[in-house]
């Protein structure tokens, strides 16, 4: 299933006790739809806050409703999170395992006039940094490398923490608020072959230090080397960060 | 004052016991700032869900703080509310008596790709109404009428349902979503001395049936004659609509 959802009411993808989560609303919808009892699997535990334009989730089992039924019978029970669409998998396929990349966007607003409409899907910038400076950092960013300085402390211990960064494309953009007024927007769209644990928000927040000139593009190199989280940038926040895409074929990876 | 807010997570502007209003919020932070106790007349009171882009609001007292020095103090304490600018005013200045009219917009988007970050913000429809005919409706919408019609039961009673409609504009525009995709919108953006409970929605409302052909443009004039509410449209959902702008000088009404 290919999955959307609105972060902002979420603690996060990953179903916890008492808390409302991704994975629990869909839990719950399903299983009303299914008339069982139903287990999801998500590529990527996403953290409260973030929001997905391309989830994938697995579900197993025999449900006695036809795939492409699911998603609308499971829509009309949902409201800020939507399944896009469900297909049929041969058995083996894993949402998680089976990824062979997945495509992050993390959003930057310069002085949108209504902040307030923002709060929760941008980060907010009061000046425009230099994004010239940011594309340069960028491409330091891509390759593979050992990318522990870009991981946050608290994630699942990971065997190995190489990854490979195929693009980090720095855009200028723009947006338009609920007010009808436009604004500038800076995208950061990291595609990779899997992430550590809050890396494209530490990788988003180093990207906006170089472009206010904290740091200078060619630091990343350094901070890599070190493979020390202190020598990063700070961790920008959650409501920045859009799932955007998982490719399970890693040759249709962009 | 001059104030916006993200209606989503209010339960509209006006004091209740036990819910999380606008009004509610800003007199908490207020009396916070001001370290007196404060009560807040807005100009209108808007339902839950609806937003504001330029609600007015008069605080009366001695605060013993600079008025300019108020908005920064107070916002600090504030997220999905923001208080835009606050000036003083002749005594006898009231933010709903002292109004000479306001400006709503009332916001669709159709068929938006990502319907998940916009439910709060706009009534969503599936496909594209017939602009040019809501266009002409509207017309017939303007200038001093009885638009008893146009109000739904349940709000303060008023001495009379005759209102001023200044315009009715019907505009085509676009807006863009988180995804960076960009959708069509139609806005009807309603200027008048005053409104009647609900009055903005349903004449949204009914815009809409006749954007779908369920009612003919000049219907209005014979709904408008009937007095009756259930001559009109339906009302539409509130996360459609922003109160934009209060006007306190009837040359500048636009």
């Amino acid at each position: 299933m290919r999955i959307a959802y609105d972060g902002s009411r979420f603690h996060g993808w990953q179903k916890q006790p008492g808390k409302r989560t991704v994975q629990g609303v869909l839990e719950e919808a399903l299983e009303r739809v299914c008339a069982v009892p139903v287990s999801l699997e998500g590529t990527s535990r996403t953290d409260a806050g973030v929001h997905a334009l391309g989830q994938c989730a697995t579900l197993r089992g025999n449900f006695g409703i036809p795939v492409e039924r699911i998603p609308f019978a499971a829509n009309n029970l949902l409201a800020d999170a939507m399944i896009l669409g469900a297909e049929e998998k041969p058995e083996g396929f894993h949402a998680r395992f089976s990824a062979a990349g997945k495509t992050y966007v993390y959003r930057f607003a310069i002085a949108p006039p209504h902040p307030v409409f923002l709060r929760n899907y941008a980060s907010l910038l009061a000046n425009a940094p230099n994004t010239g400076n940011m594309v340069e950092a960028a491409k330091y960013m891509e390759g593979t490398h050992d990318f522990a300085c870009f991981q946050a402390a608290g994630g699942t211990p990971r065997e190995t923490t190489v990854r490979t960064v195929f693009a980090v494309r720095v855009r200028e953009g723009m947006g338009t608020d609920p007010g009808g007024n436009s604004y500038d927007t800076i995208e950061a769209e990291v595609t990779g072959d899997g992430f550590l644990y809050n890396m494209v928000r530490i990788m988003a927040g180093t990207l906006a230090d170089v472009g206010f000139g904290k740091l200078a593009p060619n630091d990343v190199n350094r901070m890599i080397a070190s493979k020390d989280r202190k020598e990063a940038g700070p961790t920008a926040p959650p409501q920045g960060l859009y799932l955007r895409e998982v490719y399970f074929d890693a040759g249709r990876i962009k």
